[in-house]
C-alpha cells in the first residue's frame, strides 16, 4: 500500500479574522503555533508525510516548523483562489498518491485521528460529518445510509439534508479523480473544492465517518477563545528556569510558568492557565483560565479572567474578561474590557457587513496588535479593534476600531 | 388586669420609601424582618400579644413571622387610609382591651420598654416623648408638666411647643375612647390618627413618658443604614456551617458567617459585619461595618463600606460606601457609588417633589431591585435608581433614575 | 584670612513654578525643606556662616530653620528685583567679606562643595560651569583657557560659546568690586546681575570650576521629582515611633517609617520611600519611589510610583504615577493620574503662553493645595490643577485648570 499523505491547508485568508493579524494557523498556544498542535496529532497516529499549503508571506514562518516524526513539505499557493487552488497548488506532490485532505487550524479529538487512521486502511475514500445539534451556515452531508450523495452548501435553517455537517477531512485512496475533478469544474462562487468533491459523490461512492466529538475551528477571531479552552486544559504543568514567585502567591490547577517568570505578591492564579516565558505577573492579580504570552507585565492589580494574551502586552490595573488580544497592546490603569450585556443576551459582533451572533453571553474585546489604550476607558462586549490604534481615556468604545485609527474623542 | 395587647402597625406605604420596594417593616437585616427586632423587643418585656395590621401585599409574609413567646394576629388593611384607618381595622380584635399602638419599624433602645412595661402597670394613658436637638417636621408635645395638652403637626422652626417630638408608642389603657374618636374625626390631610389623639388628650390626661434614647424610624430609604449600623452593633458573632475561608483573611470585629460562606484570599473584614448564607466574598475585598444579604458574589477586589446590601447582589471591582442596593442587582468592573460630595457638605436628595436634606455627609447611591450597571460608572452621592433599570458603561449618574429605564449615555 | 559667607538666594518668586505654592526653598523633602539640604551640605564643607535672602512671605518660615553649625542671618529682599537686588539687600552684612553667592534649592553633589571649599582657599574669584550635552536655554560660559570672557545667556542652539553653562556658585574673594558692579550696571531684562558679573570677567579673572556631576533646580514644578529622587537615593532608613505594620506587608529597600504611621494588609513598599509622620497607608496599595508627606491617608488599593505627595492628602483606589500633589488634596476612588502618553512621546507643559517639553516620558498630574477631585476621573499626563480647584467625576482632564476653578463637566 502506498502510504497516505496530509494536504494541510493553511493557505487562505479571512476577512473574518480580522481584527487579528496572525494567520490562524500560526496563532501560538500553549507554546507552539495553532498548526503544530494539528501536526502533532497526524503524527501520533502514524501519518509521516504532510504537505502544507500556504501563502507567500507565511511560508518562511511555516518552513521553519519541527515537527518531530512527520516529514514537512511546504507549498506555495501563490494566488488566493480558495481550497481548489490550494490542492491544485499541490498536485505534483500527490499524484497518484492516497490524499487527507484537512485544515490547519481545524482541532478535534485525538480520537477522530485513531478513526481516521483505522479508517484509511480501508482505502476506501470518506469524508468526515461531524453532527451538529444547531443549524449554522456551513455544508451539509445529504445521506443516502453512510453514503454521500452530495454536499449541500448552506441549505438554510430547516432544509438541513442530515444533522451531519461537512468537516474538512476528505480521503481520497487516489488523488487522481478529485485533481481531475477540481481541474474540470467552474464556479462563480468561491467553492470549486465542494462542487468538485460534491461531483464526485456521483461517481464514486464516499462514506460518512460519523463524529460526535469536539470541533473548533479558527474562523472568527473569538473561536481563539475556544481553542485556547480545549489547549490549556490539555496542556502539562511546567515551572521553568529561572522563576521567581514571590511570598503568598496562590497557584491552583495546572499553570505553565515560564522560564524567567516573575510573579508578585499577593497574586493568585487559577489554572489551567499558561504563562509565557520572561512574562511578569504584577502585584495583587488574578489570572484565571488564561493564555498569556512571552514578555508580559500585567501590572498591580489586574485581572484576566478567560482571556487570550498574546506577546509583550501591558497592563496595569484593568479588567479583561473573555477577550482576545494579539499582542503589543498597552492599557492604561482601570481600563475595562466588559464581557457581558446588561441584558444578559447573547454577543453580536459586525463582520464585514453582517452582525453576527457571536452565540457567547460572555465575550470581551477582541484587539489585534500594536494597539494602545488609555487610562479608564470602557470597551463593551464584542468590540473588535484594528492593529495600530489608539484609543484615548476615558472613552466608552462600543463600535469596532478600523486599524491605524486614533480615536480619542 | 386585662393583659395589654400591641396594636403594630405595618401598613402603610409611602412614596417617599423609593426606590427601594420591599415594605420596610420587612427589609431584612441580620437574618430577619425590621419587624421581628421590633416584635422581640416586645416579647422581651412580656407583651405577649400583638396585632399587627399590614397590607394585603405584605400579609402572607407577615403572617409567616414566627416570634417566640408573642401570640400574633395578621389584621389587613384594605385600603391605604392612614394610621386611623390601620387601628380601625383591627378594632374588633381590640376592643375594651389595653392598648399600646406602635410603629412596626422604629427601632428604640430596649431600655425604653423597659419603662413603658413599667408605665403599663400604672393603667394610666401616656404618649412616648422623644428629645430632639434640632428641629425636623413632625408632631410636637405641647405640654403643662407632664400633661399633653396637644400634638401639633410640623409647628416650624421656632414655633416648637417644646423639645419632645411624638413618638409612636401611645398607650390607652381602654381602647373604647380612642376608637370612637378616630371614628368620629374627619380630615382632609392624613392626619385623623394625630387629629384624634390630640383631641383626646384635652378630655383625657395623657402624661408624656420622656425618652433620649435611640430612635431609628424607616421613613427614607437612607434610614436602612442608620437602622443597619444599630442592628449590626447589637448582633453577636457566628460561623456557620460549611465555610470556607482561604488564606490570608483577616477577619476583626464581631462578624457573622452565615451557612457555606466563601471567603477568598487577602480580603478583609471589619466588623461589625453581617454576611448572609451562600455569599461569596471574592479575593482582595475590603468589607467594613456593611450587611451583606443572601447568595451574593462580590467579585475581585471590591470594597463595600458601611453599606446595606440585600441578596443576590454580584459586584466587581467596585466601591460601595455608604450605600443602600435593595437585592439583584449587578455592577460593573469599576463602578463606584460615591459617597462624598467634593465640598463636603450635606448630601440632598430629591423625594417627589421635594429636595431633602439628608443630614448626612457621607451617602453613596440608594438602589432598589434587580438593577444592572455596567463598567466604571460613577454614580454620584445620594442619587436613586429605580428597580428593573439598566444603566450603561462609563456614565456619570447625578440624576435620580426612574423605576424600568434604560440609561446608556 | 577672612573666612566666606554664602549668600544664600531664597528670594524669587517664579511663576514657572504654579501650580505648587510652597516657595521652591521651602517644598519639604524626607522630613526637612529644600534649603536645609543645601544648607547642611555647607556646613559639612565648613562654611559656617550664611546669609539667606528671602521674600517677605517666607521670612518667618526661613527665620525658623536651624542647621546645627551654620549661622544663618535672615535678609528680606523687599522687592521683586531679581537676584541683584538680592545680593544687594544682603550688602551691609558682607562688605569687604569674601562671599559665595549660591542658590537655595540647586541640588547638587557633596563632591561639589568639596572642590568648592578647596578652590575657595586659593582666594581667587571662580564661577562653576557644569558641562551640559544638550542645549537648553541658560547662561553660557565663554572661556579662554579656564579663564571667563563672559556669560553669554541664552545663546541659541547652536551658538554656545562652550559646553560649560553658568551654575550660581560665585566665589568673591572680596564683596566689593562685585557690588559696586551690580550697582552701577542697569537693563531692561532681568538679568543685572548677569551683566554686572560678565562685566566685572573683564576686569578681573575668573576661573571655571568645572563640574560634570548632578544639578537639580527647582524651576518647573515636575523638578520636585527630580530632586525627590536624588534625596530618597540619600536618604536613611527609618522607624519612628509607635508604629503599626500589619500583616502581609512587604517592605523592600529603604523605606523612612514617621512616627505614628500605620500600613495596612497585604501592601508592598519599595524603596527608596519616604513616609511621613501620621500617615496611614491602606490594605493593598504598592507605593514606590516616592515621597509622602505627613498625615496622609492612601486608602485601599492605591498605588502610588515615584510621585511626590505633600502633607494631608486623601486617597482611594487611585494610581498616580509620576505625579507632585502639593498637599491637603483629596481624589476620589478610581481616579487615575496617568503618566504615559499613548505615542509614548515626550510630555508638554503649557507654562504662560509657552508650551514647554518636559524631556519627560514619564509624567503624570502637578497639583496644587486644596484641590479635590471625583471619583473615576482621568487626569492626562503632564496637567496642571490650580489650588482650591474643585474637578468632578468621570471627566477626562487634558488641559490646566487655573487656581480656584469649578470643573464639573
Amino acid at each position: 500500500m502506498n502510504s497516505p499523505i496530509a494536504v494541510v491547508l493553511a493557505g487562505g485568508v479571512g476577512k473574518r479574522w480580522w481584527p487579528l493579524q496572525t494567520y490562524k494557523s500560526l496563532v501560538p498556544f500553549v507554546g507552539k503555533p495553532a498548526i503544530s498542535h494539528v501536526l502533532e496529532q497526524l503524527q501520533s497516529v502514524g501519518i509521516k508525510e504532510a504537505i502544507v499549503v500556504t501563502n507567500p508571506v507565511d511560508q518562511e514562518a511555516i518552513s521553519r516548523l519541527l515537527i518531530a516524526g512527520v516529514n514537512i513539505t511546504v507549498v506555495v499557493q501563490q494566488t488566493p483562489n480558495g481550497m481548489a487552488g490550494a490542492v491544485l497548488s499541490a498536485k505534483d506532490a500527490i499524484r497518484q498518491r492516497p490524499i487527507l485532505v484537512m485544515n490547519a487550524e481545524d482541532l478535534v479529538d485525538n480520537k477522530l485521528y485513531e478513526v481516521i487512521r483505522s479508517e484509511i486502511t480501508k482505502q476506501k475514500p470518506f469524508v468526515v460529518g461531524k453532527k451538529i445539534a444547531r443549524y449554522f451556515d456551513t455544508g451539509y452531508l445529504k445521506l443516502r445510509g453512510d453514503s454521500i450523495e452530495a454536499i449541500i452548501e448552506k441549505p438554510g435553517k430547516g432544509n438541513e439534508p442530515s444533522n451531519y455537517v461537512n468537516l474538512v477531512f476528505h480521503y481520497f485512496p487516489d488523488s487522481e479523480p478529485f485533481l481531475k475533478a477540481l481541474e474540470s469544474t467552474t464556479s462563480d462562487s468561491d467553492d470549486v473544492y465542494e462542487q468538485a468533491l460534491s461531483g464526485l459523490c456521483k461517481i464514486i461512492d464516499f462514506h460518512i465517518v460519523r463524529y460526535e466529538g469536539t470541533w473548533v475551528p479558527l474562523k472568527y477571531p473569538w473561536h481563539v477563545l475556544d481553542m485556547m479552552d480545549v489547549l490549556l486544559h490539555a496542556m502539562s504543568e511546567l515551572r521553568g528556569k529561572n522563576i521567581e514567585i514571590k511570598s503568598n502567591v496562590v497557584i491552583e490547577g495546572p499553570v505553565h510558568i515560564g522560564d524567567n517568570v516573575k510573579i508578585f505578591e499577593n497574586t493568585k492564579i487559577v489554572g489551567p492557565c499558561y504563562i509565557g516565558d520572561n512574562t511578569i505577573i504584577g502585584n495583587n492579580n488574578i489570572i484565571r483560565q488564561s493564555h498569556i504570552g512571552e514578555g508580559c507585565v500585567t501590572g498591580f492589580n489586574t485581572d484576566i479572567t478567560r482571556s487570550y494574551i498574546g506577546d509583550n502586552c501591558w497592563f496595569h490595573s484593568n479588567y479583561i474578561g473573555d477577550s482576545v488580544i494579539e499582542g503589543d497592546v498597552n492599557m492604561g490603569s482601570g481600563t475595562v474590557c466588559a464581557n457581558l450585556r446588561l441584558d444578559r443576551g447573547e454577543i453580536a459582533s459586525v463582520v464585514g457587513d453582517n452582525r453576527i451572533n457571536t452565540r457567547r453571553t460572555k465575550l470581551g474585546a477582541l484587539i489585534g496588535k500594536n494597539v494602545r489604550i488609555g487610562v479608564n476607558t470602557s470597551i463593551m462586549p464584542g468590540v473588535k479593534i484594528g492593529s495600530g490604534s489608539i484609543v484615548g481615556a476615558g472613552l466608552v468604545v462600543n463600535h469596532d476600531i478600523p486599524n491605524d485609527s486614533k480615536k480619542l474623542l
